[in-house]
């Protein structure tokens, strides 16, 4: 049996994904065609996401701003890189306040121009440095398609920005947050994410390089997941970002920026969900546990506020289902909204001292004791949830990884079962276009060098880079 | 002795204020025409603000959501009033990906449209209402002039949206969510703010009524501060949001709207800071405690390491100034940012088994024993501080609330010294046009009515409405 308002995983992933997406009141698309809406069972997962690394970035020394969201044509071309990258999907401003502006300005598909121009003005000596400032807004990019989380004209992210007074500080600053996406995909999401370096055809336009967090979905499709850039000096140049430095010399910065957006919602849904709806680790779920009633016994109303009173004065997140609706309806719903643990408080079970916990991953049952400490069981069941649900990600994610040492090899496995593929590459993007053209199969990462054990994948000469490729979102 | 920067309030309250915006760091303008910055002394607050804001949002069954940013011009037509009120000051993106657009579309200047589509085809039953929903967005409206936090063409705000199923259920909403605004305005940012309804001419473009918050600055100007409205049907008329009543019969559902702005970030400024910068009351100041070290002395570190963490660890917000600046920058610097409470631990004083603790809102210092219980002492001197701040404004809009019973009285208060002007008015938009002339002084909200003494100030007929008048930003 499973939720009939879903298709089976197995049987359509795509139409599944969305059934899911519905099903768990998450979004919904708009009448403003390529964007949707936010609703407020996903919402609140992004609130949570936000929650989680504001505090992280803040611990680091980070600090929110907001800047302007339109960016004047010309202050958007100073960097060309970045507008060569972006220009192609980038919604015009050309008319305010009845009339038509002299000079057409862009929805920021992404704030550098604008960090970049502040900074500029802002900072005069190495003392004033570094600067670590992030914000949390949407960005608008003209895609033609649209799919929910995954891709629409205008998401949700947060971009840090940071100018620093030498290269190496900052270079320590692109690794450190690449680490907190990974920590955060590792350690919240429960989704065994892999990280690594772009290549210098799938960098950032106008990084000088990227690091990149990726994640691999229940089908095999890979989703770029969150991004962290070193940039040199390249926007300090090109925007007059000086400081005067300790030798009391003027020198260009040193930048980075780093982003993740609300696809790492699509990712939580396409890595441990099922037919039965939505499933959510436990660590990023809104809310952790819904204690339903059976019945309008006192018994059972009393028991039920005290599980829920003391589960919240302890951080737990839960809530009480008394509405009118039946147990079963209760019980469904629960499951496609992806509460973790479902506490059942009712009046036979009473009478034999027991009450029914569940936990939403295995959908399980458990018959323990009324008298039972509620809060120490609970915590440790969330916690196992959260170990469990990461391994069996990770055991998932290894199963659909393998490794190709020729096109043939490459070709067979993107046919059959697509996943991560291991595959050393000489490092010449001829041979990047030509894996490509195999249902638009890309690099994800180059990793670790050490991993290099022959030769390059495409064209059979010295591999110079060890690299996990794979079909994207 | 002031600040140097800052140009004396008494002598130019314009200046002072930019000043004070730029001496605390909290927003700057920016190189986009007409928005500003957000900086994180700023933003901070605002962060603050949200937090405050959003949980009460939550206890009252609010849900958040976030719909696209972007309102197609038919979508946008729907509703005539709305429409004929925004039309002015919207900013049109008109091509996207290259191509011009079939239709062009909107930067949202706030959301009701939106809203109502989504709601449109997302009600069904009665059992479906009442949906409360609210959103945290930035908002465009193409001003002519900026004012830091005041007037800009992009500002943050938050934009609640509810439909309910009878009239009287979504009146009680509209004036609960006034009262929010009232109790945020008196107990957390300790302004003595006033509430009524808008007059016909001044209230929402499409509502059937408006609330409003209003307050006043320390120079006897107004500031609108947050408004809820009652729209009746007129939006589901225009949209076609229908659900099936109890009766089992189609019927239009009764909507609501609600928001508050980062002007009250201005707000704060101009009713409580003073030549020496900002001063924050301690409910919304993002860090309430500073423990300025003097000297290096272990003894002086370890001090202030236990205060700093007795202090955090009660949820009062406390952080360490050990940067090399010398004591007199350091205690300057927390008078510019508006640090309610400084701590300063020195060698010299801790000789004497002294420590000094200074209040920022009167700039008293005491000399205390060091081994003081920290916690308490602060706790209570962070309520005290909040409590006088409202009471002086309050003194101070006292002072400033004046009564008028005929155009000349009304001419002399307002050539002399602005302020709240009581007076009673026959409800005709004539002679409130004619009050408008006088310095551009407008109704700011219809109060009591057993306030009503005599005759309408403007043309001496029979009285209908006890208003408070006022010249605005």
């Amino acid at each position: 049996m499973n939720n009939k308002a879903i298709t089976s995983r197995d049987v359509d992933f795509a139409k599944w994904y969305t059934d899911v997406v519905r099903a768990a009141k998450l979004c919904d698309y708009s009448s403003v065609k390529g964007c949707t809406v936010f609703e407020p069972n996903g919402y609140a997962i992004w609130e949570k996401m936000q929650s989680v690394l504001d505090k992280k970035f803040k611990e680091l020394g980070h600090q929110n701003v907001y800047m302007p969201m339109l960016i004047p044509e010309n202050m958007l071309k100073k960097e060309g890189e970045l507008v060569e990258g972006f220009a192609p999907e980038v919604a015009w401003v050309t008319q305010g306040g009845q009339k038509d502006l002299e000079e057409r300005m862009a929805i920021r598909p992404t704030s550098e121009t604008l960090f970049s121009d502040y900074y500029a003005t802002h900072v005069r000596s190495y003392k004033d440095l570094p600067m670590l400032y992030n914000q949390w807004c949407s960005v608008m990019r003209w895609e033609k398609e649209t799919r929910p989380f995954l891709r629409s004209r205008e998401f949700l992210w947060q971009e840090g920005h940071t100018i620093h007074s030498n290269a190496e500080e900052a270079m320590k600053e692109t690794d450190q947050m690449n680490q907190v996406y990974n920590w955060f995909f590792n350690d919240i999401l429960a989704i065994p994410a892999i990280s690594g370096r772009k290549t210098e055809k799938e960098k950032f336009a106008g990084a000088e390089y990227t690091l990149t967090t990726e994640a691999l979905m229940y089908n095999g499709v890979a989703l770029q997941s969150a991004t962290s850039h070193y940039f040199g000096q390249k926007f300090a140049e090109a925007y007059g970002i000086k400081f005067t430095n300790k030798d009391n010399k003027d020198e260009y910065v040193y930048q980075t920026s780093w982003g993740c957006t609300t696809r790492m919602i699509g990712a939580l849904i396409m890595v441990h969900s099922d037919d039965f709806g939505l499933v959510l680790p436990p660590r990023i779920a809104p809310r952790q546990v819904v204690i339903v009633t059976i019945g309008d016994d006192d018994k059972v109303k009393d028991l039920a506020n005290k599980f829920n009173k003391e589960l919240n004065d302890k951080n737990i997140i839960s809530y009480i289902d008394n509405s009118d609706k039946s147990p079963g309806f209760k019980f469904a719903e629960a499951e496609v909204n992806g509460i973790p643990v479902r506490i059942e408080v009712g009046a036979r079970d009473l009478a034999n001292n027991t009450i029914t916990i569940a936990r939403r991953d295995t959908r399980e049952k458990m018959q323990v004791n009324a008298d039972i400490d509620i809060v120490s069981y609970v915590s440790e069941l969330l916690e196992t949830i959260q170990k469990d649900m990461y391994e069996r990600a990770k055991i998932r994610r290894d199963k659909l990884t393998f490794e190709a040492h020729n096109l043939e090899e490459m070709e067979n496995i993107l046919n059959t079962q697509p996943g991560f593929i291991h595959a050393d590459w000489c490092g010449d993007v001829e041979c990047e276009n030509k894996i490509k053209e195999i249902k638009g199969c890309k690099s994800r990462c180059i990793t670790d060098e050490e991993l290099i054990t022959g030769k390059c994948v495409c064209c059979g000469r010295e591999a110079k880079h060890h690299v996990i490729w794979g079909i994207q979102y």
